[in-house]
């Protein structure tokens, strides 16, 4: 086995993320010592990402020595339901999952999500691998150990923590996803350079096409990784720095909801979303109009939309101003320039007022 | 306000058990300070204990100021299912909970069980307050975090660990309990006497009516939360020492599973289930003859049966022996004495053959 990149996650129990182009037929053998107790391991996989790649995956576990059963579920956010959870849940159970067995998410961010929340809560917790296979999920959200389904009121309302004991990233399995997926974890990438490393962003724009930046794919996915593993590991429980991750997010958000959830993919409505809050931040005197004028770039050189139709009500809507109760202040990430941002605590009616202006343009 | 008895816990955040006769009119202003960041509070109850107690609750944390929303549940074990928490995840959202909020459980240990396993994953995870109404959950279900929910291959498959901010005791709810119930609740207080504590077994044998016990219930319901809390502290997820907790539980499963759930209440199988763990015990010569009578004296003169039919094949199946590729070991806690409990770890087989003996009796 050539050597992969790894990264040394500090949270619970200590994990690795393990990087490199073939880790996916390596799977069991590098499983084995990080799950000595495991006789029997659930996959959980999507329609998609199954047809392509299931195969390989449960050959090298099988060959481990696991007792392996495989779930496929349909493809799309429409999974992260509680019917796909409780029918996870006995699945686990008619296949005979013990404490001391283990889950595996083979799939995106829809999978991982998923089958981690089962994981979580299946005999009160059982061990869990991932094995992201979408640039968003490699990046984003199969480290920090959020975990949780969408319920009819909204989305990752319902879930808990619960970090992996190990997640295996396979670049190579990138190659085979629609360009538009592609970008729209780039966004998400980029996000990283904007909040954290003027450095790691200038080397992203450099690099607009996908043929360039899969040239450059380790580094990328390790550099991303490794910002997300120190804000983790200070903050656990997301209740501070962590937050900054939210960066294009609030935003982002208003734009899901006021396409329902489809027209929009949610890496197209960060983008705008981050290209908003740089606005707005100019708007606020904190961040400079160069700045603004750098993400907008950087998102429209990946072909994602630097601005999508929202209107005042709707963004008031995303941002809960028309709820009783809900406290009246917000705190949106905005930038300080390239590669730092902060959280800025406004009424939200001051916010909404910044937003007015982005309306009428 | 008069003031309770307490038992701090220090398991994660560190919470106060209180115990005292007036408690449920006084849990609003008792809450607040717990509870300083919540708006809402979300009330579970059942249709059973709502009907007596929920107006005097609600009417406490209104007063203390908190905007309160009572969701009532069918009382019964199959409220523990996964249609039921989807329920509670959706209502909570529709009633505006947030991560500041909390949920407050008001019933037995189906509506903890529920209500804590609701509370531990909506918004992924909001503040919890228990207000057992039951003896059964007074001693047992309502310390030590566990939640879960039942699913069709079992009870309590789905779950995880909660602890409660709170958790607050009136034990003149328990005024109301039927006989049957009270007494269910007494073969778990009995079993904290014989696993840990043999005074406390000599103190409760002297004790054989309802009225008697009640003159004596906060020391009683102080006892059991007390050793409860020590084992808990030492073992928080469940691995070691915990264990001893399931004296009489691993057969008492069985002649819950051979009545189907419904022929025997938890407490009367966990009852018999003490004599029958004596008296296997006995068979293998770790426990004294004096010890297993004196189990099975104390369980009969509390009305609970001493043994329950169950067939050969029926402990077979509570004890996994007919699944393949489960361990082909089982942990039994007997007892070495009256207040000294062990695991002992056998084969199944053995346990099976001590079994055979009782089945012929």
């Amino acid at each position: 086995m050539n050597s992969p990149q790894t990264i040394q996650v500090n949270t619970g129990v200590p994990y690795a993320i393990s990087i490199g182009s073939g880790l996916l037929d390596q799977a069991g053998e590098r499983l084995k010592p990080v799950l000595p107790r495991a006789t029997r391991l659930f996959v959980v996989t999507d329609s998609n990402v199954g047809a392509r790649y299931a195969d390989r995956l449960l050959n090298s576990l099988t060959t481990a020595g696991f007792l392996v059963h495989c779930h496929t579920v349909p493809a799309g956010e429409s999974t992260k339901c509680p019917a796909r959870l409780t029918e996870l849940w006995e699945a686990m159970m008619a296949f005979g999952l013990t404490r001391t067995d283990g889950v595996v998410a083979l799939g995106g961010g829809v999978v991982g999500d998923l089958a981690g929340f089962a994981a979580a809560t299946i005999l009160r917790g059982v061990d869990f691998i991932q094995i992201p296979t979408t640039l968003l999920a490699q990046v984003d959200s199969s480290v920090g150990g959020k975990v949780a389904i969408d319920l009819d009121h909204g989305k990752n309302l319902a879930g808990t923590f619960w970090h992996p004991r190990a997640v295996l990233m396979d670049p190579a399995v990138l190659d085979t996803l629609p360009l538009p997926v592609f970008m729209e974890g780039m966004a998400e990438v980029v996000k990283y350079g904007c909040i954290f490393d003027r450095d790691f962003f200038d080397f992203l724009v450099k690099r607009p096409s996908r043929r360039e930046l899969m040239a450059d794919i380790e580094h990328i996915l390790y550099t991303c990784c490794e910002l997300k593993r120190r804000v983790v590991e200070q903050d656990e429980r997301d209740t501070g720095v962590r937050m900054l991750l939210n960066f294009g997010h609030t935003l982002g958000h208003a734009y899901e909801l006021a396409g329902h959830y489809t027209e929009w993919s949610h890496g197209a409505a960060v983008a705008a979303g981050m290209c908003a809050a740089a606005q707005v931040g100019m708007g606020l005197g904190l961040t400079p109009p160069e700045a603004v004028e750098a993400v907008m770039e950087a998102v429209a050189a990946l072909g994602l939309p630097t601005a999508i139709p929202c209107s005042l009500e709707e963004y008031a809507a995303a941002i809960g101003l028309d709820k009783k109760g809900v406290g009246t202040d917000i705190s949106l990430i905005v930038l300080e320039d390239i590669g730092h941002a902060m959280a800025y605590k406004m009424p939200k009616d001051k916010l909404l007022a910044q937003l007015e202006a982005l309306c009428g343009k």
